[in-house]
């Protein structure tokens, strides 16, 4: 039966305060088949009813009933910040709600009940006063805020915050809130500016509340909460954590010129900078958010929308500094890269943060988990060599179970089931569509259904369900990956450029209308800018909106590190509706090098250097899987970017 | 006054023992001018007397004092082998007064006098059984051998042995090698295999006891302590630390096909295999020994010499990652791999290990002291990027006073007061050099003169000044960089090539005699292995010996990152006096790329790709210096690698 607009669920992560100065609004969508259901329907099926299971093996729900004084035994984990695990996997649970909601009732039950169980075991956890750190509360004997550096005491608040904010919206119920308010109310009643006669000036080492604070503000309408998240944000860069760039307390964000430091920290503190300024109309802080935003696409991010260049410190390189093997790429810097491009999108009308949201979506947030929702990436490489020595642990090449510090997996969770959020917009003159979903997507008054094979293939058919009778406009985002597209409205037909991003048709609609637009998926190869030297020589395959790799399990007989690209043949494109689930591969030509014993020194003078190999190697066809599907079967070898010669 | 063979001393930190199956014996050499004793002048005279401050500053000492009972206060330094600091420095000093023991005397009696109190201080924090270490005495309430994979106990004591064998060579006192060999004792009492009767069958996480151990055989013919080396060697790799590779506890030696973990504690432990083949005649030992150095070079070794790819863990990278400006490289890896070299050198006789060594020496090992003796750098980076935001601390890419973890200038400071150690060889049938210095080679009965302004200039002039009667054979290491070499031994010329790395030139010889070599010192540019990803396209400037970087202090008006060497150009040496204490810079033609404008994406389809930016960019002169010699004007950019487009 088709849902009305009234059907799918209109409010998510990011909601506008009344006196927001956003150019868009966030749109209704419900994505009910095609590419994204299938990943949703994992995280549903399989990643979030695990939740609880895996959070009661690792001890988190343990130190809750501890906390509580319902249970005895020793305090688990390994850091002050286990509680979040549990407060994310609530956000992601209660947004399956939301979701579940409108259809089969039959699993909703089950979720529902160990949603019920697990607040009830933070509920009791939560001291009279409203503070909340099992950590803190356990193993310091009750100490607060002593630490803040290291600590995550405000950065635990922020995502029970969030947590209680995605469980009111989905299910009406206010008693995760209370919890979530009465911690908040408690942080303002203790931090604030000099003067302010609150007792601590501080901020939290790992940003997070802020955008918590700004959320919970839009949904109770209490100023002070906004106030305090600006208050944060300002403190940042001041030295009040010592002065390192690793806490984001080097410089503030209004003076920064590029992103640096822990990239989940610096991502988190910009959404909520992005927050502030559409709350605020801060233009100050608007403006070095987007400086920073193109500082960081044009020297710091990976192909795969990935951010983050060092293992150690989990932090941004310099600019152009971006390694392949040791590319740090957190999971969960590329869900904040999302939610902090998601903020901008919709403070400016501006296509290309969409198109960032697009990219790491289909990339680097995506390769997190497996297929089968069971297995997780923390850190996503963008080559592992042949004959890699895996460390194991949370920051293998290797998917794994579950991690000791496991704030990815239930971060791929709450963003997998809370997508439908970040894809659509709508203002007063019509409906932005963000990201191509098969379903409904739903400005306050028209409601427009989509059929699309997206990724797989370019054409989206729109079809006008429910319109106003006045007109409006249709706004469709052209890809910046996007070449060549076409739209056929009625009898007309649009082809490219689209110069800002936008394709927009300001129309009077009819119910049945039809839009079809189609976007061409010809394969690519793709250079990167010369300063990325780590790519010299290189290119890397793409087809839409999707990065390519290869797998050495696609190529036995001698692995991928002596293989090159020939970049003068056609790249072909076959349909393998048996492979990792139905991809579409792209075959390029290339060959396998056969180098000469050079002895035991590496290096030589160039005259004296192996003629081109790629003329006396080896051919063979190269078979290019989707980078969000690598390692799904073995544990082997891959590669983005493929030499040249 | 010239100085006869008897002046010259004899051993250092690699003596044979009586059973050695060594193919050649250390020979004795004396530096007395030239590159090399610029070097050590600044180590003699800056690094080591400020030694004892700075020990004290950072409470090395007074940590020495509190186990002795003589002082209060509380445990100063964060880790649990602070003590090997003093223990490195008093080795260093050590070397140092058996230098000075042959000219100079006024030095002398300062530095005497501050060993001889350091001496004591050592001996006082001692325990009536032999056990020694502050940080386990004092900070973990006298607990012994409990975190054997953290606690660094064994390390710490492979150390004092270290230092009290060089004590005892050059001074004869037994004062501190009685400290040690109580120590040894104890451990010998302690660890052993199963069925040993020892209570612990163990190994420390950190390898370095072993090669002491064998020194300490050797020295004092106790063949329980070669014992107690060769049981610690086998037993790594067996999982007693938990397997991990970072400890050297994945696989063992004898099984391993390439070098992994740590990497300084990967290279001590060779260093000690290598010592156990000479001493047992352990021919799988000496095969896997062979085997690792043979993969190390070939697929994990940097241009400089430099070993270790990783910031986290500082460890070896899969084959052929070499990172540049992520190279670890750090220093104490380059003095692990001259000691390992040198036994392998002396083990095998083949001159590619002192090629190594060379290479080492002159680039991975020296750039880790500035020019004037004060300054270090822990880790050896092959690229700093304009822009580049250091974080300060122990891995700073910035040259440092001291550091937290203190191992590097201790480090330098003995490999460089022994360095003589290295240098050359002898055997029944002659005397080889291995490296080229200003001063004297002596083998049990013949003595060279040697004169050269090596590496600046590659004329070395060597003239016998002692020579027993019978013929015997002068060889001389050909470097395995040099493509043209001549040498003139009297009336006859020898040419090129030098097969196995050695020019043999057997006589009888005369008083006055002279040998002249000559090494062409072309300036060259070199390139890399295509599997060495990170250089792909780009080549290195090289000069004899010396690998050598731009500098962005040279190339004013855009920085290093858009700079793109003309390989079709000649390159030109030009002598500079007046730069870095007197150097020989290569300069080179190149441009500067001006790219345009490409939007906020950095990546983009190959045939949309800017044109080659060499055609458009401005011509910039380039100035190359020795790499050894960077970060010793300011904190700017700096690349060992060019790109070539």
């Amino acid at each position: 039966m088709p849902r009305t607009r009234s059907d799918l669920p209109a409010t998510g992560p990011v909601r506008l305060g009344p006196d927001s100065r956003a150019a868009l609004r966030p749109a209704a969508v419900g994505i009910d088949t095609g590419f994204w259901q299938a990943r949703r329907a994992s995280n549903a099926h399989v990643s979030i009813p695990q939740g609880p299971a895996l959070l009661e093996a690792a001890g988190n729900l343990h130190n809750l009933r501890l906390a509580a004084g319902t249970a005895a035994g020793e305090f688990q984990g390994a850091y002050p910040f286990v509680d979040t695990d549990v407060y994310k996997w609530l956000e992601a649970a209660a947004w399956q709600l939301a979701q579940a909601s409108d259809g089969d009732q039959a699993p909703d039950d089950d979720l529902a009940a160990e949603v019920g169980r697990i607040v009830a075991l933070v509920a009791g956890a939560q001291q009279p006063d409203g503070y909340l750190n099992t950590w803190f509360q356990l193993v310091k004997g009750g100490e607060r805020y002593k630490d803040l550096r290291w600590g995550h005491e405000l950065y635990c608040a922020g995502h029970l915050i969030q947590a209680a904010l995605a469980h009111h919206r989905a299910t009406g119920s206010g008693e995760l809130l209370d919890v979530a308010r009465k911690f908040a109310d408690h942080i303002d009643s203790v931090f604030g500016p000099p003067g302010s006669g609150k007792p601590i000036d501080g901020i939290d080492g790992h940003p997070e509340v802020e955008t918590a604070l700004v959320e919970l503000y839009r949904e109770t309408g209490e100023r002070r909460y906004l106030d305090l998240a600006a208050y944060f944000v300002d403190r940042y860069g001041h030295g009040l954590l010592g002065g390192e760039a690793y806490c984001q307390d080097r410089i503030p964000l209004r003076e920064a010129t590029n992103v640096e430091g822990h990239a989940v920290r610096q991502l988190y503190l910009l959404a909520a900078a992005a927050d502030l300024a559409t709350e605020t109309g801060d233009t100050e802080l608007r403006t070095a958010a987007e400086r920073l935003w193109h500082a960081m696409t044009t020297t710091k991010t990976h192909l795969t929308g990935g951010l983050g260049a060092h293992h150690e410190e989990e932090d941004f390189g310099d600019p152009y500094e971006l390694p392949n093997e040791r590319a740090y790429c957190e999971t969960c810097a590329a869900i904040a890269s999302i939610q902090w491009s998601w903020r901008m999108a919709l403070l400016t009308g501006e296509a290309r943060y969409s198109d960032l949201i697009e990219r790491t979506l289909f990339n680097g947030f995506l390769a997190g988990v497996s297929l089968d929702g069971e297995r997780w990436l923390y850190v996503n490489p963008l080559q592992v060599r042949d004959g890699h020595t895996d460390p194991g642990g949370d920051q293998s090449a290797r998917r794994t179970r579950w991690f000791r510090c496991a704030c990815c997996p239930p971060n791929v969770m709450r963003l997998l089931a809370s997508l439908e959020h970040y894809l659509a917009s709508s203002d007063d003159n019509g409906l932005q569509i963000h990201q191509y979903v098969s379903g409904r997507y739903a400005s306050d008054q028209a409601v427009i259904r989509s059929e699309t094979d997206y990724p797989w293939h370019g054409t989206i058919a729109l079809t006008v369900e429910e319109t106003p009778a006045e007109p409006w406009t249709l706004s469709l985002r052209i890809p910046q990956w996007c070449r060549e597209f076409r739209v056929r409205c009625g009898q007309e037909t649009y082809e490219g450029p689209a110069a800002d991003g936008w394709l927009r048709l300001e129309r009077t609609w009819s119910p049945g209308d039809q839009v079809v637009l189609e976007l061409s998926l010809e394969p690519r190869l793709t250079a990167a800018d010369p300063r990325v030297d780590a790519v010299r020589g290189c290119v890397a395959i793409e087809r839409g909106p999707l990065v390519y790799c290869l797998e050495g399990v696609d190529h036995p007989g001698g692995g991928l590190d002596d293989i090159v690209v020939d970049t003068t043949r056609p790249l072909a494109v076959k349909h393998r509706p048996d492979l990792l689930g139905g991809v579409t591969t792209v075959v390029a030509a290339g060959s396998r090098r056969h180098l000469p014993d050079t002895g035991w020194w590496p290096y030589a003078p160039v005259d004296e250097s192996p003629d081109s190999p790629q003329q006396d190697g080896e051919p063979v066809e190269l078979t290019a899987v989707p980078y969000y599907a690598w390692a799904n079967r073995e544990d082997g070898s891959m590669r983005v970017w493929l030499p040249t010669s």
